[in-house]
């Protein structure tokens, strides 16, 4: 099977050589992202990927000298809508009514649910919420990174509060959740890259219920 | 690129038909969430699967009688630690350090580093951080599951804290954060099978910054 053979050859490389990724495999990581499922089909969160190495330099510090943020080459920034609102979720299924040729309207009863649902919550409880839903996008894309053979190493140390403000994350009213550097491993300078994969036993991990 | 098509291939199956996943697949599918990078590595949840009927059936009201439950085979819980705890942490490190063949202790500046940035939040921060994690594995579980053209249809809505006193997660130290039964698609009965798969337009999900 393709996607556990690619789990057990990923690693979180922590040096990477500089050398570029092809754009296909970028394209098809942020593919794999879009194509996540999420929590009534909302996708509250976008990714920012970034090439340009003068503000990878300014990111460096904000991810604790990191460095793979500069010898990756795109760093791609999953980042969470900081709260539902009307206008988002109004839009969200606008598109939907569009794209399966339904009248304007067809979709309102699940529309006003979401409303409900959705916009009367406080905006820190729905953070949590769009935050895990950028979680999924977030392991889809690691796990197309690893089938394609592109190393990628899943961050969240780093100070949220100040990548928002270097990307202006704020004004979209987004909110930057974990990073993922994709670049290619240096084996010969990475402490990690031959140590045994370890993960918890099948019995600590899981229970059947039969 | 495996991935990506068998996203495409899947959707959240609204009917099944009864017909039982192959334990060979369950296995592969819950061996994706074993093999799901964490922050640290420290896996902080777990996964139960249901193949019990009765207790499917119990479920069933709990999570707003979405039939799926009992229609499945198998129901995947994905279970977050309620929190980070010195005990969790120093098991964890133990068992790299004996994977690994380390001497015991080898690990205590990261076991150390992670004892202080964990286990002094409060309880409620740490589970926004566990649940987060728990997401990462529930991903991959589903990209497994599509792979495999297992339907799996990705649940959020249902009473945690009900399914906690069912399944008797606190005990464990655990709570429900998503559930997936794993099952076969009845398209007779799906209202949703022949609908197009929307998502975000690329160009509104990513932005490149060259």
């Amino acid at each position: 099977m393709e996607l556990l053979k690619a789990l057990q050859w990923r690693y979180a490389a922590k040096k990477m050589n500089g050398n570029a990724v092809a754009q296909s495999n970028v394209d098809a990581i942020v593919e794999a992202a879009r194509l996540a499922p999420t929590s009534a089909g909302i996708q509250p969160f976008e990714v920012i990927v970034i090439s340009n190495k003068e503000l990878r330099e300014k990111m460096l510090p904000i991810a604790n000298n990191q460095k793979q943020i500069v010898d990756s080459s795109h760093v791609l920034v999953f980042a969470a809508w900081d709260n539902y609102t009307e206008d988002r979720i109004n839009r969200y299924i606008d598109h939907v009514e569009a794209e399966r040729n339904m009248p304007a309207g067809a979709m309102n009863d699940f529309r006003n649910m979401l409303l409900n649902n959705f916009t009367k919550r406080p905006a820190e409880a729905n953070f949590v919420h769009t935050a895990r839903q950028a979680y999924i996008g977030f392991g889809m894309a690691i796990a197309a990174a690893a089938e394609l053979k592109v190393d990628a190493t899943p961050m969240e140390g780093f100070n949220n509060v100040q990548l928002d403000e270097l990307l202006e994350l704020d004004k979209k009213g987004l909110k930057s959740v974990t990073i993922l550097p994709l670049g290619q491993r240096d084996p010969a300078g990475d402490w990690l890259v031959n140590l045994k994969k370890v993960r918890k036993p099948k019995e600590e991990f899981v229970t059947e219920l039969n």
